[in-house]
Parts: structure tokens; sequence; C-alpha cells
């Protein structure tokens, strides 16, 4: 019935709907169809430990996992609306699939649950391991190049929106190399963190106990066949803690996509015009001005975060689950692939949009110009201070003051001020240079830009 | 490319897409097929405006709308891809399809978020007219219904979980018809408040002021054409708290749905069965406890509120929009039609459980008996109080303190309770029958679920 | 225990504290003292109707009212340490103010909530009306003096931070008198729907029930004594929705600050500059950059956006209160009166400082030329389109393009275009004088500017 | 002018400023007081370390520290009044307090934000050492304490408010302390991952550049001397994630308690009665009840979560920060330190209220005996199974509802009924044991509470 156009969730049909690469890249991991095919390969690692545990023979573990690799996710989905259980759906499924003899044997000793969020942490921690860490990898890689590239670009620095003091492109960008960079390793850590479960309806290993000695043993055998471990508790679900841990990594490195792209945005303006997106022969920047070069990716990106952070806040609900659990994180917790979806897809956009990003290296030489005077105030002051002036901070700002109300340059203030001379001779070479080229006051900026760079770039071998 | 199974967002897929009725109620309105087509309606009414204000002719306007009304989603799509700018993709769209005459009269003087802004209030309006409204009102039929029938049924009233004073189960209920009831006059009142918008680029009719002398008459004009008004102000966008009224009457709704879902899953708990869902024959309540009977429609609506309710946070946060816009609304208000589809699905999930509630009468009599005996303490102490006894209420608490601690029937106690005799003689006889039979201590209840049930019937005519 | 230095809540020693003015506007409301007090008020009320309806004597209220009037918060604090209900405590110490006789009467019928909910929702309106809304309007009255100040001072439109279309400094200004007018109005109307209750335990009116044949009418004449109308219906608790109508009024009127305070900071970036905050002869821009001139007051009231939008979610999640109540909303709804205090603070500060407000009209001229040509492409390609050009939004495109490019200015290439000369032609004398003087493209801004600052000046009496 | 009852937050004034234990916990590391104080301390390491790199000398720097020891917050308040510059003040109060050669090395080289960051850093790290954990710790030896005792105490087990399969009160509590250790060692871990920075105005240490070769080096080792480590890159600001990071272990773990705090609540409910908050003598439960015992702390613990859970949404706003960043972090940031007096205040409420908690084993028995029969299913459909039955879940489904629908004790069915005697035949003695017994189908809840109980004893050394 459904298709790209008379879909209601923009994710779907909008955001990755129409590239054929990131869905086929998605797909796998975080669709419905995947839904069913991770529970059905923990139904078979399951089939093949109660092989191996002697409970059942090893042809009919095999005969489930071949069953296992056979069913669609449409199959289950037209069970589920006839018994109304999707779980129990599929294992109807499986066992329509197997012999008589294997019946018996199909979704032994578990509950729903040790399927579905077994399922669920092995899917989100290979999605995090095979795209979503890639994809982000992608984007660290270009901003290392950006960060090597500019590091001695020189460029304002801006607080409160107003000029600061001077540092370069390249230690801008190293900034976001480096909390992007931490990131990725949280995701890494979060992500092969989340844990499975065996332990039955209410987390007892009731029904596992009927047939082993140490079912907790087991409960670990099956989970290993997965690359998982299990959660050191957990009631009909797993401890809900390693999720919440997961999805803030989702979301706090969302937030670094998000203010990146709000700084690009605001270095387009153009008043600015430090930086641009690249603009297609064929793009259109506005319906009605035709002049318009618009960041609409770095907006888009924001925009996407906007959508996606606050719901972090169903997340933490879902903290909250009654006893050995009550029901209500089932559909909302159907919505946590939608937003690594989001993720992925930010990240890629702002990877294209950054690799053909340009840079003015002339207007961020023009901006710095702007205030090229004001800028000697911090070092000037610094150094009075340092060199003996009892007042320096309040006398440079009186001079700054002047200097713009009385439109007379900073630098000739400096000349003409007959208090500051005996200070001034204190100054060494390198501190009277600055003072006068403040172009090179700024700092460790290209040297960090390098270090940082370079050490994202071997850490995470891009 | 897509379809139901290899969805991400669960929306599609699984919560009205496998209900054709459902689907086919809030396609029209929600998907992206109706976005096309409501922007399509609205450059329609442009041309026919234009045509009545002389700017184009009568044919080329009736052209232009037989090209709307032919143009789909996927052509849009197509174009856009082209593009990258979806209003204009639209825009070419039309044009591709009238002759050389009439293309420069499409979307002649709009920028594209008059069109999209337009068509979004139109949608909204549309749909909780035609859709939402008559869901709820559906519901809350079934509500009347219920505190009508059960206006007497006896239940316990409930204050920390703990039993507290008598009412009835019709007078619970009643309660949410009167919540659900001014809900309904809230969201009928928020979406018809809805704006549009034919003021430019920038809000200032810079377009449209070339060609009419008034050109706020001319916005009127189009907006009339589609049963809209103005904003009262604008910029490249409508002004956007009416959509934050809308999305809170919205949001507020929800948040009685999930308070009645969740009564209800506590009265359906074993230790109190005073309701429960129906369960299908064919019905699995657990893939491993085959006497499980679950309240998961419930559940469900708990979760889809807790899946939508922090959604708020996005729509407040685009209220934020540099000067006359930035686009960072853009991604995250294409997701405002799925906070509006969850509440069509929530409603008709509760209507269909709601209407085949299972009350269980001698439940909640038999809760009603736990706590027999000390329901008569709140009367008790406010008639004694009333009559004179100096200190009713804490004499009153040791009374039940004793009573639980000794086992010791409170109605005993009251008889034998010398120091009560002469406060006791001047009760009225109503007053005594209710410290006698507190099945009677159930105030207005009965009354007041009938006058709010007859109200709201009358009120929305259900 | 607690002064100024000790508190944690930075509300109380940072945001108002040191403002003796807003201190005592907020004090007498939204402070603890101020809790107790009005929950008085609302006893006295109680005993007043009490004795109106011939159950207690007219001495025995005014001793009730008396000592309502003379109870601290400090005496009920220390009650409550001792018995562990905050209600309670308070009529136990009305209680140990009375005499014997007058003892009974006290709180008689009423459950805690009654008193409680009817307080808060009476505190809060008066606030809305008192201090709030006051508040408001001296913004809304220094808003509508800029704009009509600067209703023909030319700016320049923006739209993804990009230069659009131009308006006037006094049309940007209008687009927020209109918000907060309509927003004013909204916060009247949602403050004065909040209800009270007198329905008791669990809101059949048990207990009332007892002493009068109609007790809903008793409940209206105690509320009539303060001003309030009773909830439809009611558990222990009135119904939430209106509570949530409120907050969303108040959260939806701080995002138009927020926004607000937003556009005035990037107007103040060193490269834009066409407005500042005022900066005080003694005031430090930056501990070490002695001339920066940052827009702390504009960050400032963003930042207390940030802070308290999100606790509308609190709100929203006390909606969820089980059966006829459960205590889950207590503390959290202790809450609100900070977020009202936090509107009030906002608005205070940016009514300082948009009083002093620089408008720099030259910096806007100045930042106006820089996109002086190409602004003309909007109004050319509409016109051109309009007198028959094919193809009018294409070739305007690459003229941009090309003037861009090839630093060609715009003008002169429409000068040199040949194809463009036979519609040039076709343009009226008003038209051709756009195309030359971009300046005049301002649309309707100076009259819409003037229309809404008059229309809101007379709406609200300011 | 403040006090405890004029304040507006109740934080101060409700949920600790009554207890002056708790009072004086929290205010060292919390209040406003404290936060002056760290900036000191941080300025006084930053005075050390100049004179250690002989930058001033050593007098100077026991001078700076001697001040730094003195100065209050009202001092600085004062201050900031005139100059409007909360750092700047502080810092002119160090200035004023030594000796005018010692002047010009006070705050020499430092940004406001070198100290601010760095001081927030330092005062949340050692609360959380110093206070948080004890405190939380503390709760989880009481956990621990009654996993322990209660391990066999058999309860059933709940699902969707159903009952399940049967368990022990101990391993329900026994989850609880799983989790809460996990988390107290996440807390452990962000607090201490909190960092520092000494790169001035922009991050790129332009100013201590001016002094030093080695400006990372300077950094290092003003923060080892409070025991800090650097931001690995920094503008301004440190790097925000350091601090999501901390808050979500925050949120997360505030979550935990209001999750045990509503399973408690629920278990407290008249109809279940399994658990019940100890009641103190002069306690009232009800204002109007005199027979209600309310759990009034575990619904303070979950509605203080509802107050502060939100709140992540400001930490996660306050990542995007403009450019080398804007001030928008400013107001939001300072009511983190009242997240974690909520989390500290709602640890201790628990604390004290599990330590008393009243367990009522006969109640637990009574409930389990409720579904004594029903729980026999899911072992009979599994073992059935597992020794050949082709159907035994549906089977055994049909049972449970004959057994529900005929009121036939389903022991009585399972000996009735002919097709299952082949099967039954096959059990081990210890399987046939729990069909009979279901009281000992409690799995491993008693050995794994155990295991949880004893290893966090040991981790937590508690």
């Amino acid at each position: 019935m459904q298709n790209r156009f008379n879909s209601i969730s923009p994710m779907d049909f909008k955001y990755y709907g129409g590239d054929k690469e990131l869905f086929n890249k998605l797909n796998p991991y975080l669709s419905e169809n995947a839904t069913i095919k991770y529970r059905l390969r923990v139904e078979a690692a399951l089939a093949r430990v109660l092989a191996r545990k002697k409970v059942c023979t090893k042809g009919i573990a095999d005969e489930i996992e071949r069953a296992c690799k056979k069913i669609t996710a449409e199959e289950v989905f037209a069970e589920e609306e006839r018994i109304r259980h999707d779980l129990r759906a599929l294992v109807n499924c499986i066992r329509n699939r197997v012999s008589v003899k294997a019946k018996p044997y199909v979704h032994l000793t578990a509950t729903s649950f040790d399927i579905r969020d077994t399922a669920e942490a092995l899917r989100f921690k290979e999605f995090a391991n095979d795209v979503l860490i890639p994809e982000l990898v992608e984007l660290e890689k270009i901003l290392i190049k950006i960060a090597l590239k500019e590091k001695d670009t020189l460029q304002i620095g801006r607080t409160h929106g107003q000029h600061a003091e001077p540092i370069t492109f390249g230690f801008t960008i190293a900034g976001y190399v480096s909390r992007l960079g931490q990131r990725i390793h949280k995701i890494d850590w979060t992500s092969s963190h989340l844990k499975g479960k065996f332990s039955g309806a209410v987390g007892a290993y009731n029904a596992s106990g009927l047939f082993f000695q140490n079912p907790e043993e087991f409960e670990k055998e099956v989970l290993k066949e997965l690359g998982l471990e299990p959660s050191q508790s957990s009631t009909q679900i797993v401890e809900p803690e390693a999720m919440t841990d997961f999805i803030h990594s989702i979301i706090s490195t969302f937030g670094i996509l998000a203010d990146l792209s709000d700084d690009l945005r605001h270095l387009q303006r153009t008043e600015i015009a430090e930086i641009s997106e690249y603009f297609g022969e064929k793009q259109v920047g506005s319906s009605t001005m035709p002049h318009k070069r618009n960041p609409i990716s770095f907006e888009n990106v924001k925009s996407l975060w906007k959508a996606f952070m606050p719901r972090i806040i169903t997340v933490y609900s879902d903290q909250i689950s009654e006893h050995q659990r009550d029901l209500t994180n089932s559909a909302s917790s159907r919505f946590i692939p939608e937003m690594l979806a989001a993720l992925a897809v930010a990240s890629k956009r702002l990877s294209k949009t950054m690799e053909k990003l340009h840079v003015d290296k002339a207007a961020m030489k023009r901006n710095f110009d702007l205030s090229r005077e004001a800028i000697v105030a911090e070092p000037l002051y610094i150094l009075l201070a340092h060199h003996g002036h009892p007042n320096a901070h309040e006398h440079v700002k009186e001079m700054t003051l002047k200097s713009q109300q009385e439109k007379i340059p900073f630098s000739k203030l400096i000349n003409e001020d007959e208090s500051l001379k005996p200070y001034l001779k204190k100054f060494t070479k390198q501190q009277l240079e600055i003072i006068k080229n403040p172009e090179k006051y700024t700092g460790m900026a290209a040297k960090k830009a390098e270090k940082i760079a370079v050490f994202w770039k071997k850490e995470l071998g891009c």
C-alpha cells in the first residue's frame, strides 16, 4: 500500500528515501525488515546453543536456522494481524516452516523480550559499527583535511558575536575534529556495551532453569553466539541504562554537527561571507530572489537536530517500567531507529557539504582588519600589567573607548600616550611585534590545529 | 523503492499502514502526496485571484488550475532532485504544463513560503475538521455511553493509589468526557485560527506591491479563496505562535488519552481487575505465559504519548527564526504531520478498546468492600466536628489506627466508643445512614456523571 | 538559615534578588510566603460562605478570617515539620488561633486540594493581571515606540542570514509588536480561565454533600468570593488542562522574547553592527578584552528561555495523575512560580535594554548598500515575467551569477542586455524607479509598521 | 533581603532548606557562596603557578592566595552591581585586597571562562565525590540489605501489571542494586572526566603565549594544582560534551530512583499492599481522610524526577555556542547545581524511606496465591513442548481460558486431561514438583539476588 509519496513520516520519503546509497546502507539495520531479520538471527542462535547443550539435535537446530533465513517481514505481519502479538507471530512463522519434530524447540525457554531486546542491542551495535561510525569518520576525515589545510589561515575569533582575538580557520575546525573524534569513541563504547538477555519472562531464569543447572551460563553462551554480553540483571527486559547511554552518545554527537552547522551558517552571512556552501549549477536559491545562495545544508542539519534532540525525553521516560515491566515502552522505543538514521543522514549531508566548502581567505582577512587595532587591546593591557602598570585594564579600556568615539587609530593613541612609554620600553621584541602586527597574535592556533588533526588522523586511522 | 517493510519510521509501517481505513483517512491530508496537492491548491487559488484582479486572463488562470490538478508528487520530487529547491520544483512542474503565454503568471508575486505556510495551515485545518475531530468525537461518544451506563456503578475512589472515598465508575469516565470535550473545542479553535500569508519574501509585500495598490487586500482575497485569514504580521513566514497553539492543543489532548489509558491499565491489574480490554479469540497474551491478558492497547496509547509529547520542544524551538527567517525550521516542521497522525491513531485505538471494554461490577464492589469500614472515617470526623466534637480529626484517626492494628471492625469501635455517643445522637437520619452504609457515601457522583455526559452529548451533537 | 548567598537556586539570588523593585513585585504572589497567604485567603472565603449558608455563625467566620490574616509561613512550616502534611499544618495553625467553638468550622467540608488548587489558580491569575501583563505591556510600549520611530529607517531584510529584500527597522520591530500583543491577550485569557474547586477528596462532593442539598452551588459561591469559577469536573484536583494552557501561553511568549533577543544579538555582530545594547560607563565588557561591547542582555534572555522552555515537559507530564489523583505532581508543580518569575525577569531586562537601544541608521544603510544591486533581481524578474519575458527567473539568475563572478555591476548588466530592452520599455515609471533605486523597494514596510504599532497602542491602551 | 519564606525557588526553601544536615552538605559546593569560593581557589592556583614559573614572586602569590581566602560572595555581588561583569568583579575584589605590586599578577593571562569553567568542573567533581556518590552509596547499602534479607521472600513477578511468574522480593530489589551500582560508577567516571581550561579568550592561548613558550604545559600545570585535566581543545569555553556526559549520568541515575519509587508506590496500593512507607505517629495522611497512609516519599521522588529530567534539554541546547562562544549558556548553566542538589535530596529521602520500609510477606504470599494455578501455565507448556507435545502453547492457553471461564482449578484440569498423560510421565521429579508447587518456580531469583548484592557490597565497599 505504501510508497515514498503516500508516506507521512518524512525520514523515509524525504531524508534518505531518494538517496539509493544511503537507503541501502540503513535498510539492513533499521527497517522493519531488519527488525524481523535480527530477531530471526537471535532465534537461530538460540537453536544452535540448544543443540550444543543437547536439548535438541543438531539437525533440528539446522532446520530452525534454515527456516529463520527464509522468513519475511510480510509473512510475520500477516500472522501478527491474526494473533495481535508480534513476537509470537514470528515464532509461529518459524514453527510453520519446520517439521513436527522440530516445532517444540523453536523459541524454547525464551520469552519475547529475550529475543526482542537482544535483537535490538545486536542491530544497533552492528549499525554503529558498520554504518554510523564509518559515516562519522568520513566527516571527521574531511574536517581533518580542512584543519590541516587552513591551519595558518588567519581568522578573527568571535565571542558574543563580537570580534575577540585572532585565531586561524584551521583552529576553528580543529575544535570540531577534537569534539567529534571523542564522540566517535563514545558511540563506539556505548554501542558495544548494549546488552542482551536470555533470562525469561521476569528475569529470574524461571523457564531456562527447568532445563539447565546454570541458566546464566546458558544465557551467556547464546549471547556470545551474537557477540553480545548479558545485562547484569534483568526483568522481562534488559536494564535500560545502557540504551540511555547509547542514545546520549547519539544526541550529543548530533549536537556537535548542529553546532558546526550553526557556526558555518553564520560565517556565510552576507556581511561576513567567510565561507559558503557549494552551489550547484542548476540549483535554485530562492523561488523569488535569484541572487540568493543559502546555507541550506547547514540549516538542514541544525533543523534535524531540533527534530531529534528532544526525543531523548522519550528514552529517559522509558527508564520507568513498572515492576518486571509494563509495555508502555513498546511503541516509543520503535522510534529509536529513526534517531540513528537521522544522525547518519545529517552526517552524510554535512560531509558532502564540507567536502566542497568554499573558504574565502580574503574575506577572513577583511573581517580581521575591521578590528585590527582593537585586537591589540588584550596583549597591550596584559603586557602593561606585567611590566608594572598599576591599572592596565582600565587604562586600555578607556583608550579603546576614545579610539572608537573619536575615531583615532588605536596605534596612534598608543604612540602618543606618554604614560605608557616607561612600560613599552620593557616589552620584548616579540611582544612589541605583536602590538604592531596583531595578525601574529594567534597564539598556538596553528600548532594546536595541526596537533589535533594529526592526533585524530592516527587515532581513527583516517 | 520504499514499501511498508523497508521503512524505518514506525508510524507508516506499523501504526496505521496496516489499517486501510485509517490509511485512507490520513493520507489525503498528511502524506507527501498531500503536501504537494495542497500547495497546488494554493497556486491555483493565486491564479484565480490574479485573473479576478485582471493581472492575467481567466483563461490563463484556468490553464494553471488544470495543470495543478494533474501534477504528482513523483514529478515534483524528480524536478527537486535536479534543482534542489522543493517549491521552485513545483513551480517548474506547473510551468512545464502550461502554455508559453501562461508561464509568467504561475506563482506570480509569491515567495515559496507564501505557498508553503498557507498550504500547511490549510491542510492542518482541514485535517482537524474532517478527520481528527470526528475521530475524537467518536471516542467521546463511547465515553459518554459508558458514563451514562455506569453512572450508578459503585467504585472506590483512589488517591495516592490508596482507597479514598466512594464514587461511581460512570463518574470516573465522566471526568474524561469533560476534559476531552473541552479539548475538542480547543483543537477546533486552534486549527481554525491557523493563518496563511501572501506577503512575499520578507513579509513587506515587496513583490505584490509592484502590482497592487493594496497588497494586503490582495493577500486577504487569495486566502479567502481557501477559507483562511492572513497572519497579522509576517516575515517570510507566518507568525509561529498560532502553530504552537495548535500543537499545544494536540499534545494536551494526547495527555488526556494517556491519562485515561493509564488509569485503565491500573484498573486491569490482577489484584484490582475492575475492567479489562477485550481479548480476541486468536489473540496471544504472552509468548511464554498463555494465561496473560495484557492491557496492550492502553499501554500502546501511553507509549505513543511518550513518543510524541516531547516533540513540542521542537515546535517551541522553531519559534526562533533569525531575522526575516532562517531555514532551520524546515526539516523539523516536516514532522508535524506525524504528530497529528499519532493522535488520530491513538484515538482510534482507544475508541476500539473502550467500545469493547469489559467492566466487572462485582470486582468493583469487592474492592470497595476492602475499605468499607475505613471509608466511614471521613463523614464520621466531619459530622462529629460539625456536631461539636472538639478534636474529631485526631480522634477518628486514632480509631482508624486501632481498627487496623487490632483488627477490630471500625463499626464496632464506633458503637463502643462512649465518648462519641453525645454527638452521634445529633446526627440526622441520612447522616447516620451514611455512617452505616458507606456505599451511599458517593456524593454527587451519579448526578454529576449524568450531567456531564448529557452536556457533551448535546454540545458535540453525538 | 538561608540568604541570598547560600542559596542554590539561581532565580532568587541572581535574577531578581538584587533588584528590590522586582523582588517586591514578585514576592507577594510567587514566594512561599505568598503560597501560604493565598491558601489562608481561600480558607477565609470558605468560612465566610459557611456562615452565609448558616452552617456556622458570622462571628465564627470572622474569627477564622482574623486568624488567617495573622498566620505566617514560618509558623506553618514549623507545624509541617511535626506532622509532615503541609495543608493540615496550615489548618492546625488556624485552629490553634481560634476559640474551641470555632475550631470545628475551620476547613469544614474541604479537602487539601480544594484549598491548594484554588489558591494556585487565584495567585497565578492575580500575578498575571497585576504584574506579568503590565510588565509585558511595558515592553510592548517600548517596542511600539521603536516601531513608530524607525518605521522609515531602511534595513535590508535577511533570510537564511543572506540579504533578501529591503524593509525598514520599524517593520522588523513591528512584527514583534504584533506577536507580543497577541500573546499578552493569550496570557490574559488563559490566566483568567484557571479554575478552582470545592468538590472534596475525590471530586464527588462527598463531604460537602453531607451539609448541602446542592454542593455544586456551594462550590460556586466559595469560588465567586475569590473571583474564580469551578472546574467543569474535578477529582481531588482540578482538570489539569487549564494549567497547561496557561503555561503554554507563558512559554510561547517567552519564545518571542528569545526570538527578538536573538535577532538583535546578531544585528550587534561586529560585521553588522546595526544596533547595540547600551554600555554603562563603569560596565566591563570582557575581563581580558577591554574593547568588547557584548550583547549580554540579549544573551541572557535567550539563555533564560533555554532554561525554562523545556519545563513545559513537566507540566504535560503532570497531566497524567492516577485515578482520582496521585501526588507525583506535587513537587513538580511547585516549580511553576519560578517559570512565571523568569518571564517577568526576562521581560523587564529586555524592556530596560530596548529602552536604551542604540540604532545605527548609517550602518543599516551601509549593509543595504552591500547588496544594493542584487536586490534589484526580484522586482526585475517579476516585472520581466509580467511583461512577457518567457524565462525571467532563469535569465535573471544567470545575470546575478555573472555579476558576482565577473564583478560587473548588476545595473550595468541590465542596461547592456539587449534581450531585456523590449520588456523594460513596458515598465511603468514607478517600476523603473524601483529598478534604479532599490531602496524604494520596501513594499508596505513603513505603512505596516505604523498600522501594527497604532493598532496595539490602542488595543492595550499603552 | 531573602530568606527561606520569601524565596520563589522551591529547592532552597522546601527541599533541603529545612534539613540542616543536607543544607550543610550541599552548601559548600552548590550555593552562590560556593561558586565564588571555587573561583577564588582557581585564581589562587593560577597565582601559585605564576610564581613557580617565575612570572611573579612567591610572596606575591601568597598575598593573592590570602586575599582569595577572605573574599565573600556579598563583596563580589556588590562590585558586580557596579560593573555588570561577574568575573571581573571578583578580580577587582582580589586586586583591592593586595598590594600595588601584586595587583598586575591577579588573573594574569586568564580570561573569565578559564576561571569559570575550571571552577565549575572542580566543584561538580568534588561534589560528586564528597557528597553525591556517598549519598547514593548510602541508598545502595540499604537496598543491598533489603535484597539480602528478602532474597527468599516469595513475590509474584508482574508484567503489564498482570501476574506473571514468581520471583522473590529480594530479587526485585537486587535489580535496582545492580542498576544503581553501575550508575554510581558512571557518575564517578563522568564527574572525574570534567575538564578545566587555561587557554584564554578564544582557546588559542593568545595571552598566555605572550609569557610562555609552551602555554599548554602551563595550562596543564595550573589544572594539576586542582586535580583536573585540560579539555583536549577549547574555545573561550571547554568542550561541552564532558558536561553533557556528567548531566546524563545524573539524569539517568535519577530515572532509577524514580523507577524504584514508582514500583513501590504501586506495591503500596490498597489492593496490593505488599509494602508500605513508615508512617510517623504524628504524621497526617490526609486532611480529610484520617485512615489514609500515602506513599508520599515515593511520590515525591517521582515528582522531582519529572521536574528535573526535562532539563537535560537545556544542557543539550547549550552544546550549541556560536563561534568561539556566545553567552547564551550563561544563565541556563547556572541551574545545573540545582539538578545536582535535587538528586542528592531525592536520594536521601529515598534512603530514609527504604530504611524503614515495611515489607508484608503475608500480603506477598496472598497475592501470589491469587494466581497460583495460572502460574503453572508457563512451565507446563514449556515442559510439554520439550517432552514432545506438538501444540503445547495453544493447548495450555485453552486450558487457562477454561479454568478461568468455568472456574475449575487448573490443577484439576491438568489431572483430568487424558491427552497430557503421556507427556507428564516423562517429567523429571523436580519438574513435576514445580507443576504442583508453583512457589518453587522462582528460578534463580534468590541466588541472583544474593550474587548481585554481594558483588556491589564488595565493589562499593559498603
